[in-house]
C-alpha cells in the first residue's frame, strides 16, 4: 500500500511551521482526518501536535502499529489514557502553551472546550484558513494522485455509456458508477470540509431532477430518494431526449478527482444544446485566460459575462434560490478546497493549484447541462487533468 | 417521496421539550443533519430552534421550498442574511435566552463561538446526550424504516453469494454490494456521530485482511486500499477456504440496517468454525436473556463469559490493541447510536430500542468470523429485524 513519502510530509510540516511562526503561534493541534493525513500520512485515531519549531508529535489513540507503518514522522507515541496526552506534552516540554492553533472550523465544541480546560493559560487561534491555503498548492506527488483519480473517472464515464438505457432508474446508474469506482480503487469516501455537507459517490440527475434545488452548496442538487439525504439520484427513470447529468467523484490515496458529463439517449433540445455549448465555450475562454496572477473573481466575471451574452444569466450555476456564486472549487483531500472561483474569494491563481471548473446551466423542469473538468495551474496556464474528450455523450 | 409524518415530529418535539424543561433549559438550537432530520423532517440547510414551550422555528438558509415540503413544522422561515436569525428570534420573542442547549459533541467550535457571541448572556449546555437518549427509543414508524433497510441488506447478502468467486478482489465485491444497495434505494450515506468516524457502504474482509486492526471503533477494521481511508476492502484477492467477512450497511429514509455474514468458498478451519458457532450461540443466549430491564453491561458480561468458556477470550471483539469493549450498538439515523451493549454503558434495555448485535471473533492472520443481526426490544424480549437465516454462507 502506498504511503505518503517522507519528503512530502517534511515539506508540508516545514511550510506550516513558517506560517505558525509568522502568526506568532507556538504550535497547533491537528485532529481532523484530512488534515491529519496531510501532515502525518495516517488517519489512525490521533492527536498531532506541530510545534512552530522542532519535531511534530503524533499521539496515537488507535492503532499504533498502523500509524507507525503509515506515518514517516519520528515521534509516533501510544496514548494510554485520557490524561496521557498532557503527560506526553510535558515530556516534550510543550505543555506551557500560551498561543496555539486549532482547526476551529471542523473541531467539535466539546473537543475545543477540552483543550481550553487542559491549557487554561492558552489563547486559541483558528488555523483552518492557514491549513486550507497551504493545502491549496499541490506538489507533483499530489498531482499524480489526482491524476490516478481522474483516470478512474474516465473509465467510469466511458463504461457507463454502454450501461445506460431507457427505463433504468437514476439509482441503478449511480450503483454502476459506485461499482466501477470501487473496483478501480476509489477509497470509498469523498471528504467535504463544509459543515453538514455530505456526498454520495455520484450524482445522476435525469431531466427535471437535474433542476431540483437542494441544501447542497452546488449548482445542481437533485431529489435523492428521501428527504433524509435530499440530493442526487432517485427512482426516476431515464427517458429519451433528456439530459442525463452525471457528476462523478473518486478518491485515490486521499486525493479527489471530480467530473461532470451530460449524456443523452436521442437529442437534447436546442436550448439545452446551446447552454451546453456555452459551458464548453466558458471552459475554452478560461483555459486561455487563466494563469498565475489572474484573480479568481476575474475568471468568475468572465464566465458570468459569457453566460449573459448567451442569454443564460438566470440559469447559470442554478436558478432562483438555487443559484450559487462560484464556477469552480479546489480539489485535493477534500472536494471543497481552495481556491474557489468566485467573486467572494479574494485570491489569485498560483502555480500548483488544482481546481474543478464547472460552468453549469440549470433550466427549470428541463434539467442540468454543462461540463466539469479538473485543471492544474502551471506557469504557462491551465493543464487539464481529466481525460474525457467527449462533451455531450450520446448513448 | 416519503416524508416523516407530522405526528412523529410532534411527538419527538414534545418529548424533547419535556427534557428541556426538566433540565431547566429555555430551548435548544439543532443544526446537525441527523438531529435536524429527526426533529424537523428535513436536512435543507437550517437552524432549528426548539423552545421548552411553544412552537419550534425552522430557519432555512437553503432551500426554503423543499424545507416547506419536507417538514411538517408550522414555522418554516427563510433566512435572508447572517444577522437575520437574531431578527427572527426577536420576532418570536426568544432572543433573551439565559440557558439553552447545543449539540456540543458535533457542532464545530466556530459555530459554538458564534452562538456565544450572538447570545453573550446565555449559558450553553450540551444536549447531545439528551438527544441521543431520546432517539434511542424507536417508534413503529422508525422500526418500519429500519425494516425496509434490513430487507435491502437481505437482498444484497443473498445476491452477492452468486457473484463472489475465487480471484475477485474485495473491492469488486464491495462495488457489487454498493450497486445493489443503491439500486434498491440505499440513500447513499451511513451517518456516524463519532468524531472522525467514516463509513463506506460495506466492509469486505477476506482472510487475513479481516484481522487488520484499524482506527475505527469496531472489532474488525480492514486495510482498505490506502492509509487515507484505512478501512474495509482492498485489492486483496479472494481465496478458497478462508472466511470472507461482509459487513453491510444500508439506510432508507435515514434509517440504517447493519448486518454481518461470513462467506466461504470451500470450508472454514475448525478453529474458525468453532468461533463462528460461538458467535451464533451468543446470539441465541442473548435472545433468551435480553428483555426490558436487563442491563446492557449484563448482556455484555454474558457474551464475554461464553467466549471465555470456548477459549476465545483473546480474540473476542478483536485482539490486542484492536479489541473493543462492546458487542452491540444502537442503530437509527446514525450507525453509532445508543444503547451500546458495553460494560461502560450504564443503561438497561427498554422497549423500542433497536440495536445491532455483533459478537465477532478476530483471529490474527486468519480473519474475522461472526454474525451481526439487528434486534428490536419488545415487552417480551428481542425480535430480529434482519431477515437472513443462513449463518455461514457457502459459495
Amino acid at each position: 500500500m502506498e504511503t505518503t513519502p517522507r519528503e512530502e510530509i517534511n515539506q508540508r510540516i516545514n511550510t506550516f511551521q513558517k506560517e505558525l511562526t509568522a502568526n506568532d503561534l507556538e504550535g497547533a493541534f491537528i485532529l481532523q482526518n484530512a488534515d491529519l493525513f496531510y501532515f502525518s500520512g495516517t488517519i489512525q485515531s490521533s492527536v498531532l501536535f506541530i510545534p512552530a519549531n522542532g519535531e511534530p508529535i503524533l499521539m496515537v489513540q488507535k492503532n499504533l502499529e498502523r500509524a507507525q507503518l503509515e506515518s514517516s514522522l519520528n515521534n509516533v507515541i501510544q496514548v494510554k489514557n485520557k490524561n496521557h496526552i498532557a503527560q506526553i506534552l510535558r515530556d516534550f516540554e510543550v505543555n506551557q502553551l500560551s498561543t496555539a492553533g486549532l482547526e476551529m472550523d471542523v473541531l467539535p465544541a466539546n473537543l475545543y472546550i477540552g483543550f481550553r480546560k487542559k491549557f487554561p493559560q492558552c489563547r486559541w487561534v483558528d488555523v483552518s484558513g492557514v491549513i486550507r491555503k497551504l493545502r491549496m498548492i499541490k506538489t507533483d506527488y499530489e498531482i499524480e494522485q489526482i491524476q490516478k483519480a481522474t483516470a478512474i473517472l474516465h473509465t467510469g464515464l466511458t463504461e457507463i455509456r454502454h450501461i445506460i438505457r431507457e427505463g433504468m432508474t437514476e439509482l441503478e446508474i449511480d450503483g454502476y458508477l459506485a461499482m466501477i469506482a470501487r473496483r478501480e480503487g476509489h477509497m470509498g469516501t469523498l471528504r467535504m470540509r463544509g459543515w453538514n455537507q455530505e456526498m454520495t459517490y455520484a450524482h445522476v440527475l435525469a431531466g427535471d431532477n437535474g433542476s431540483v434545488i437542494s441544501y447542497l452548496n452546488s449548482a445542481h442538487g437533485g431529489s435523492g430518494n428521501t428527504p433524509a439525504m435530499a440530493q442526487g439520484a432517485g427512482f426516476r427513470r431515464i427517458k429519451t431526449n433528456e439530459p442525463i447529468g452525471i457528476d462523478y467523484g473518486v478518491a485515490v490515496n486521499g486525493y479527489i478527482g471530480d467530473q461532470f458529463r451530460t449524456y443523452v439517449i436521442g437529442e437534447l433540445s436546442d436550448t439545452l444544446k446551446k447552454a451546453h455549448e456555452c459551458s464548453r465555450n466558458i471552459h475554452l475562454l478560461l483555459a486561455r485566460e487563466a494563469k498565475p496572477g489572474v484573480s479568481c473573481s476575474h475568471l468568475y466575471d468572465l464566465a458570468v459575462e459569457m453566460a449573459a451574452e448567451n442569454g443564460y444569466s438566470d440559469f447559470f450555476m442554478g436558478y432562483g434560490e438555487g443559484q450559487v456564486q462560484f464556477i469552480g472549487h479546489g480539489i485535493g483531500l477534500e472536494i471543497d478546497e481552495y481556491p474557489i472561483i468566485s467573486p467572494r474569494f479574494y485570491g489569485i491563481l498560483e502555480e500548483g493549484m488544482v481546481f474543478a471548473l464547472e460552468p453549469m446551466f440549470v433550466l427549470p423542469k428541463e434539467g442540468v447541462v454543462g461540463l466539469e473538468d479538473d485543471y492544474l495551474v502551471t506557469s504557462k496556464g491551465l493543464t487539464r487533468l481529466t481525460l474525457t474528450e467527449q462533451v455531450v455523450i450520446h448513448i
